[in-house]
């Protein structure tokens, strides 16, 4: 597919009238003096020359690719989190691979063996296989979850996140609150939500109960515990944090169909912010995410371009919004 | 990043048996005996043998890698496409680079050109862009846009999908039906919506309105036409096409502020079948587009395995699924 008239290196080298060496040495970022860069560029400018990066790959290992290993592109926050990413690496010259994986274990190791055959610079990964194998040598970002000595984690304060729920819950005059979680029994970073909250539930001496669902499909499995603490439209709690707005919602709809009222019996605070259709409205009151901060630490992690030691976890602040299942003063 | 203890093509033909230039052929797909390329795949599979891309980009021109280029990844409906298109793509062994433009005409060139120099075998677009500058030579599949001749466009049957609308509408027992969108200006396939819909509502002898504001930001410019066509909480049409779901969801949070109610005053119909959270839930009652049948149109036309000619345009059906905004019979 390439032109026959396209431009070489060569090409380059004598309109920019300097050695064919020089030229290389720029499209390969290896120093030169200043002039001699600028009329370089000017020269590859004017002639349009494409740096032919799979030639570059070769002669420098550097690829400028990075692979992002993304659970799906149908979960809302993985979308928020993955248009942040590339358009993260797109920003700093990097092209993204992005492979997805379904939450399947073999589909993740399928994807990182396939994209080293590509040679990435390296990988972002939201991964659900603790027994990923990864190259060492390839730099490895991972987000909310811990993975292993040398890999960095990128993930909201979800501790903090927790406490701010609880706080903004009791703020709002509830007086028996209750967590409700679901995950994948994996250890990870976001199970500090829960223990967030319950800090700052016995910190403040409200009493709360938490009902964590692990391995579970779907959101049925709740509904015992909500039948059971609902007696003639009245709920046991008046204030209740969820580990996600999806959570949130799928509990809102199901205390609805039980005669239960939010806000108004009860008021709920989800976590993530999720935004329908990406409008301004969100689904739920909620402890909002911060997605560019997310991507771009972990770009920076990732590329580490000034060679500094790496951080096991970088925890980034979150921020609380209302969105309709909370009563705020007006 | 390579292991020093990777095996080679040389590992590779000695353990199969074979010679190195029948391993060429094989990890190129120049044909061989079955006999030959089963030795040398079992080989490189005990030998865990990855084949280097890179080199075989450089040798048959193929990188086994396609580009989307790409609005964003916060509209639901390009999330689900992506997600089908990357899916798809990587069921058959490709790898996708994906880049996202905003919605921005230089940036799209920009995307088209920083996947040129990476030498990609096709490019899947959902360009608002109509002076895109494309290598003639560069195989490139566009998403519900004509783009030019030589281009096929994959796209729903966006006619059909319109007839469908008012179809039920009228069914549903809607008398006086309004079709309300809003668009880029460009002309492109999700235009015949609106056509669809009105020769639907001319073929059953049902009056019907059309507002189309093209290139408006946000929604607020359709608040003056439902202010003037609501009188005490009634307003002027019980049956509503939005040409997206999303338009649907803006048009019914203002007609509730109006004091309008839906379905019970007016029963409303969008376009795309965007779920709550990617769960079973509709925003509102819609015409489902086949996210699905589009991603694996789009992949075998780009692919093309079979040589054949070219479709300047393939249409796929929808379905229509009930929401939450129309008046079904129990």
């Amino acid at each position: 597919m390439k032109k026959t008239t396209a431009p070489t290196m060569k090409d380059v080298a004598a309109e920019a009238g300097v050695s064919l060496g020089t030229v290389s040495k720029v499209f390969n970022h290896i120093p030169v003096g200043d002039v001699y860069r600028q009329k370089v560029e000017q020269a590859a400018s004017k002639l349009g020359y494409q740096v032919n990066s799979y030639a570059r790959g070769f002669k420098t290992n550097r690829t400028q690719t990075v692979a992002l290993v993304w659970p799906t592109l149908r979960n809302p926050f993985y979308c928020y989190l993955a248009d942040a990413l590339v358009g993260t690496l797109m920003s700093r010259g990097y092209r993204a691979i992005v492979t997805i994986t379904n939450y399947d274990s073999q589909a993740e190791q399928e994807c990182l063996n396939m994209v080293r055959q590509n040679k990435v610079d390296g990988v972002i990964a939201l991964t659900y296989n603790p027994n990923l194998e990864v190259d060492p040598a390839l730099p490895f970002i991972s987000i909310d979850r811990h993975f292993r000595a040398g890999v960095p984690c990128v993930a909201s304060d979800n501790f903090g996140g927790g406490q701010l729920a609880a706080q903004k819950l009791i703020e709002l005059g509830c007086q028996r609150l209750l967590f409700l979680g679901q995950g994948s029994g994996l250890a990870n970073e976001t199970d500090k939500r829960r223990t967030g909250f319950e800090a700052a539930c016995q910190a403040k001496g409200v009493p709360f109960d938490a009902l964590f669902l692990e391995n579970e499909t779907g959101f049925a499995p709740f509904e015992p515990f909500l039948v059971e603490h609902t007696r003639n439209g009245a709920f046991a709690y008046d204030g209740i944090f969820c580990s996600t707005d999806r959570l949130c919602y799928e509990i809102r709809k199901r205390l609805y169909a039980l005669g239960v009222r939010v806000p108004d019996d009860v008021q709920m605070i989800g976590f993530d912010g999720i935004y329908r259709f990406d409008s301004e409205d969100l689904h739920c009151s909620t402890i909002v995410q911060p997605v560019q901060d997310i991507a771009r630490t972990a770009v920076d992690l990732l590329l580490n371009e000034n060679g500094a030691s790496l951080p096991a976890l970088v925890c980034l602040p979150v921020r609380y919004q209302s969105g309709g299942t909370t009563r705020e003063a007006l």
